[in-house]
């Protein structure tokens, strides 16, 4: 078997199949503990900082809980309250994190790239928790160990539709190269203004399909994303009721999908848009075990590249 | 002697005399250690978060002071900065945190009965840091416990009288409810506008008094509450000065109390307001007192939900 | 030798030289281990509580991972999102906190002085991290320890210049203080506007100069300040364009330096303004070493302070 050896995570779209397997594997020690209020030792005496250029608390969260379970701790500096970035480049804010001994960064920022641009500038782990319309690498890794779970660890000729707003999805970007790379067809489906047809053409094997019905006929897992209505409503369909007359995940809707396929969604769930309360909270509903599976794969990761630093300093 | 076995601290209204002796019973235990630098393994492994959804700094921190001293990790999530309530419900925050394997909640909230609310739908232990004008229990914890030391643990025959901004105030309701569970004799005072009578008729054995010398003359206890000058000065009484000259504590006023009566205040502190600067400095204040033994209710009340739900699954 | 007894730093004024050598001999320690991971018990059980009424995300960070290092618990409080200041005197808030088991304060505060008054009243270490325009001591250690790195442990002798806005700097300020009292010569240079003669009056020793090229020929070490051109431009000099025309560090300047001539300036940089992108990264900077070289100091001075707390109570 091959062995991890990158210091970064900045995205999927870089990672061979082997690599995700190998994440996926490590995923399962931890996921098979994650109730047994363990701690471990793999960044004991290091120094984890969440730099989230970007408001976010669910994945800071996450992040911060999985980097304290392997002993780290852990320092959060967030953009608006910080006097960091008054005038400061990204790299000097980094360097200067790097230089208090950090020792590994977590990354949200506008900017696709960001988190990539640091991984070359840093001797140390750079995780990106969200760069952008870009990657979110670390949703695809806990969406995909979710699925794994719930359809076999083999993804292969799995159908996997992806529905909502694509176009302006980093969750999306990631998860249809993860998706992919370990073998799954993907579907993307949604309005023709936020799952256009060019998506086709850049994703060879994936197809975008804007009839829900044909978009859920087949499909082992439907993954919803989040309308975020504070943004892009009257640009991109007429309005919110007519996205979820048109899209939303209802009764009657979720009677089109397979007898066992999966409802996910990343969270946070706008009740009443993209999908009923009653499926949300229903049994084919798969939503809290993707926030809990997200401590087993970023734990995962936040070990794998620190140990691939320690390896390659030995 | 019986022993505790409740899941939560939602307020002082669901709980018996024998539950609140439980709980001064082993405050007094990490009293005795207070400044001791010591630390405890009750909640080791534990994450205990703090869900802030109103400003706080005084109680977050004593809270994220005792779950530390017993062993916990703490994440503090906070209303304003924090991207979990977009749109998001309560339940569904709540819950997310949970499956970020969360071990305890402890939640301020602008609504009446949202930590009840929370401590039926999960599993953990949910502890109320203030909910709306409805509870503050463990303001009324520390200030009991504050009194057992000074009054003796015995609490029955004791007069209380409680001056301010009843109206408002849910440090008023806990105590009200605390205090006359114990025994004590609790007299309410203020304008008639913030101490209505209204309070009487819903808590039998509590009076009601708007001249201040009656209030003061047999009290062993006086516990001054903040006027929260920002909000109610025009509505409730003509102006903070008018206050000030019919109901704030200066030292004629003082002498008009018992000797050995203690004076007490949860905080902030408006001087020269509820009270003149040389009474909350001067001997009868026992005002940091109450902020220290708010660790000591603290962790009493984190170890005795944590143990309860651990004896509950075993 | 002498010994440490100091509770608190306040200042570098009231120091004496020896005071600054136990500093700096301590803080070698320190810096020889920066890079091992190791975690030590200094202040093992203790809670370190981080005041910043000012905003600060490097100074408050650099704390943060010194404390940590040194075993304690660390919880930050800040102004702006706090209710603590709520009405609230500075005094009293201090004193909460201490009530709340606060081992050791670190106060950032916009009034000269603040951190002095709270070390008056409390009876735990407290320690400067800027007040006003006045002191900023751990700064100027770092500084000092970076110097005695490059140049060698004696300074006496050392030429520093000192170049940009001297009037508002407490970073100024303090490096007088702190290389005036190891018997360094010190200049200080910029527009009349920023580096007035009445500094060479007040500080024995100390000279000003207006003339660049007389500011920099004989410098062993030019430390560069932050021009604060949110606030200061339209008042103090023409536009930033005309400082950094006259007064910005570029190639053809560095060239009237001496051979092994440091770069120093105390960040964020201004790149462009105060110096030129390629001498901030080029081989005379060392900035970010001050960057690491401030854990080094910084937990030096927690560990002297709470140590001479331990020693009056022993």
């Amino acid at each position: 078997m091959s062995t991890w050896t990158r210091k970064d995570l900045t995205g999927i779209e870089p990672l061979s199949r082997e690599e995700l397997e190998i994440i996926f594997e490590r995923a399962e020690f931890y996921h098979s503990e994650l109730h047994e209020h363990k701690r471990y030792d793999a960044l004991a005496n290091r120094t984890v900082v969440n730099l989230f250029l970007e408001n976010s608390t669910r994945t800071r969260t996450a992040f911060e809980v999985s980097a304290r379970r392997l002993g780290a701790d852990v320092i959060s500096i967030s953009g608006s309250a910080s006097s960091l970035s008054k005038g400061e480049t990204l790299r000097d804010t980094a360097m200067n994190i790097r230089a208090l001994n950090a020792d590994t960064i977590i990354i949200r920022h506008s900017a696709a790239g960001a988190a990539a641009y640091l991984a070359g500038v840093l001797d140390i782990p750079v995780i990106n928790a969200g760069d952008g319309a870009h990657e979110h690498p670390t949703q695809a890794l806990l969406d995909a160990f979710t699925m794994r779970l719930h359809l076999g660890r083999d993804l292969r000729g799995k159908k996997i539709t992806i529905l909502g707003d694509i176009l302006f999805s980093r969750v999306a970007r990631s998860n249809i190269h993860c998706l992919t790379k370990l073998g799954a067809e993907v579907t993307l489906a949604g309005p023709s203004t936020l799952a256009p047809h060019k998506f086709a053409e850049a994703f060879p094997g994936v197809r975008v399909v804007h009839d829900l019905r044909t978009a859920l006929a087949e499909a082992d897992a439907v993954m919803l994303l989040r309308i975020q209505h504070e943004r892009q409503t009257t640009t991109h369909f007429p309005s919110l009721g007519e996205y979820t007359g048109r899209f939303g995940l209802n009764r009657e809707r979720l009677s089109w999908l397979k007898p066992g396929a999966i409802v996910m969604h990343p969270g946070p769930i706008n009740r009443g848009v993209e999908v009923e309360s009653e499926i949300a909270d229903g049994p084919r509903s798969v939503i809290l075990e993707q926030v809990s599976n997200g401590i087993a794969v970023r734990s995962a990761v936040l070990e794998l590249c620190n140990k691939a630093v320690q390896a390659a300093k030995a």
